[in-house]
């Protein structure tokens, strides 16, 4: 119950409160009005965000196989909506699909010190369960507030050895959703430490089909949400779960982590709003590229470089960036190619950004990014790996064709908390998204805009 | 990858081979012709076996609410049978109401060197997808066969390690009902490998719910068996899996085992069937108490001996009784009385039997039954643990109260491979599981029967 993070270890001192329950009665006490106004307005910021990325998946593999899963399994109709194709179903397909949606572009939210990505499994469940409730925007906001919070401070707890063989975004997700779901559905601390235990159990998700560019990235985003949503039914119908999943002898810590911290489970309960810290995607790539390409695109700027100019590019990066990008050298499909160091870099160098065009029609078959990609390499850093997950630090080292070399470095990549994406930013990035795969024409976006943006105002 | 087990180690002895692409080059290729007499006629003992476990729990908590679950959630009809209810949906649903249902009220079979309950999973996902595929009895069959013979050496590969945390039944049986829904499908090896990727990263379940007596054990085979079956049906249609699930280093092994060892995988392929080594339960309770119970009976009719002169017993077992067992001193409802050692012994002592009956009327509020319970204890033995999980040998030590010290030992509780239930037995069994619930009458169990031991014969 150690870590070799002082600043984790600052955060999450130890004691011998029980932090599961006091995390299940701060989910209960939760309240609308409690929630101070920059979490309200970033919550909608965060929802605008998902929603593009969800729809911006529109007839992409795999989604149409779950899409005809929903449809072979699932009711004809129902109260809610498959985003994709405009379907209606039960919540728990709608969940389903429109978590499998949301993660594939490569363009959701990221939560920095939990490796979490809480867009792409809290609000497909908390939107299809609100549908199906008859929910408002502000119960909306504040359970998928509460899926954030707990779901940030449970991949927190799980630690840096969960996420080297787990998906924390599928094994915790599964968690976030539930309680995002048990929030709307108004349970109290009794429920939602059954919730927790009927969640935690279903948590699952191995990082194993990274190196084959398998598709059990949205499979695992699709299950998260869909059963952190079933849990959360079953709960309310009265299915008990074990009371201590997360910190017992027999949970989720025991099983899948060595370094878990019990304190990070209620670190803070309403005094730190973790959404807060939530980062924006800028680049159409995992997260953990971009530190990277944040600095060498600040290096080429800076220094007047063009990828001609470019003989070798060292990153030094965090432990966690090796295993999950150091599976591909030479990426197979444009997914994959998302989880190659190279490439992105290569798509900066030589295109200078690494958006969803650029992947799809650049990232594979263009000659002077695949030379750029060669070029990259990836080194462990002390520095940057003891900063991490807090901070993802971008530390690039170029040596130029004239044998120069270059160093640049940034400490916020484009989109963290305090480089954060402005409203006009992200309506830009949602038009964009959408554009692209020719999801909804202009107007049809800008209504979705202002409905989003009218969630805290909008009763029913 | 070493063991401390050297049975074990005899059987499963490491090489180079890749065992995942063995095991799946050996589902695909496997075909009804391959199958002995005898390993027929054992599919369809178990699938009756099943079939009343199924049946018995009708109506007892918790299998309405995932009866109530799949009426929200499932289409209103369809070509799959939910067998407590008669009511009908997509497969997807009748696994999971069908797999919750079986797990009840601990009468299904176990395998024990993997300590799998392998029907629970393998039989609501395969039954349903016939059902939906309109499957032949004989094609229900070999997916059966596959199903077993793929979990039980999974179960086998994760070892004693993984079941320390993990339930097996629902990590691995979530692989073994997906590999049998795919030999429905007549999957080839590479379709074959996609599946256990997509079911191997799914596969959850902690122990953590036992000593809260909560109901995560029906939650957890409900998911195996729908999990699995949904699964072979996305890879049917086209979703990749990690093609090292199983043995890669970012696989189930490396997440969720320290003594794992691949060869178990592939061992004896086509010459070794691992169906044949499962055991009907006899008593109505955890399989880890049936060895002590059937020895204390033996010692008790051999001295003819009554409860009223025992003043201590103890129960020589192996650390998985100690694991599964030691959370629960006074259980709280019939379902943690199937886990405790004391309440076993007890209605064994005072009443001959711990049937489903005995555990409903007698478990806890007999004050007979609750003294005898209070003198047993449970001590780890090496010579047990040492045999285990490939025998579960009995060992009881009773101290009389005019002071004797009498031991009995037996090595094949009833049920097991070389102690097995004839089909006499098995009707029985499973007239009596119908009678417990109400759930059909005389002459509807005898129609199942036979439907049951005509499997073989029937083509559709």
């Amino acid at each position: 119950m150690t870590s070799s993070n002082p600043v984790l270890n600052a955060v999450c001192d130890d004691s011998d409160v029980n932090h599961t329950r006091e995390l299940a009665a701060f989910l209960a006490r939760l309240s609308y009005t409690d929630l101070p106004d920059a979490v309200l307005a970033r919550t909608e910021d965060l929802f605008l965000d998902w929603l593009g990325s969800a729809l911006a998946s529109q007839g992409a593999h795999p989604i149409p196989l779950f899409e005809r899963y929903a449809a072979k399994m699932g009711p004809a109709s129902g109260p809610a909506a498959i985003l994709v194709s405009g379907q209606r179903s039960s919540a728990y397909f709608a969940a389903l699909v429109n978590a499998a949606s949301s993660h594939l572009v490569e363009q959701d939210d990221l939560h920095n010190s939990s490796v979490l990505h809480p867009a792409t499994v809290v609000f497909p469940a908390v939107l299809a369960a609100a549908q199906d409730l008859g929910k408002s925007g502000q119960a909306l906001l504040l359970a998928a507030v509460a899926g954030y919070e707990a779901g940030i401070r449970i991949g927190e707890f799980l630690g840096r050895s969960h996420y080297r063989i787990f998906h924390t975004t599928a094994t915790v997700g599964t968690l976030a959703a539930a309680v995002a779901v048990g929030k709307l559905m108004e349970f109290d601390q009794e429920a939602f430490i059954n919730l927790l235990g009927s969640a935690g159990t279903q948590a699952a998700g191995l990082w194993a089909f990274l190196r084959d560019a398998a598709d059990s990235k949205q499979l695992h985003t699709a299950k998260a949400a869909a059963d952190g949503l079933l849990a959360a039914y079953l709960t309310a119908d009265g299915l008990t779960g074990a009371r201590d999943i997360l910190e017992g002898e027999q949970g989720m810590a025991a099983g899948m982590s060595s370094d878990a911290r019990p304190a990070c489970l209620s670190d803070r309960l309403g005094s730190r709003w973790a959404l807060l810290e939530t980062s924006f995607k800028f680049h159409a790539s995992c997260r953990h590229t971009h530190p990277a390409a944040d600095a060498l695109l600040l290096l080429m700027q800076r220094e007047g470089l063009s990828h001609q100019h470019i003989a070798r590019v060292v990153t030094r990066v965090h432990q966690g960036a090796i295993d999950v990008l150091g599976r591909v050298h030479v990426p197979q499909t444009v997914h994959q190619a998302k989880f190659s160091m190279g490439t992105v870099l290569g798509l900066i160098a030589v295109h200078g950004k690494a958006g969803l065009t650029e992947f799809d029609e650049l990232a594979l078959n263009d000659l002077a990014v695949a030379a750029l990609r060669d070029k990259v390499s990836m080194v462990l850093d002390a520095e940057v790996d003891s900063a991490y997950p807090q901070r993802w630090l971008g530390r690039v080292e170029v040596e130029t064709t004239d044998g120069r070399v270059l160093q640049a470095a940034i400490d916020s990549p484009k989109g963290d908390p305090d480089n954060t994406l402005s409203r006009e930013a992200l309506e830009d990035k949602f038009r964009r998204l959408l554009a692209y795969a020719g999801a909804l024409n202009a107007d049809q976006a800008d209504v979705l805009i202002q409905r989003v943006w009218g969630c805290v105002r909008r009763q029913a």
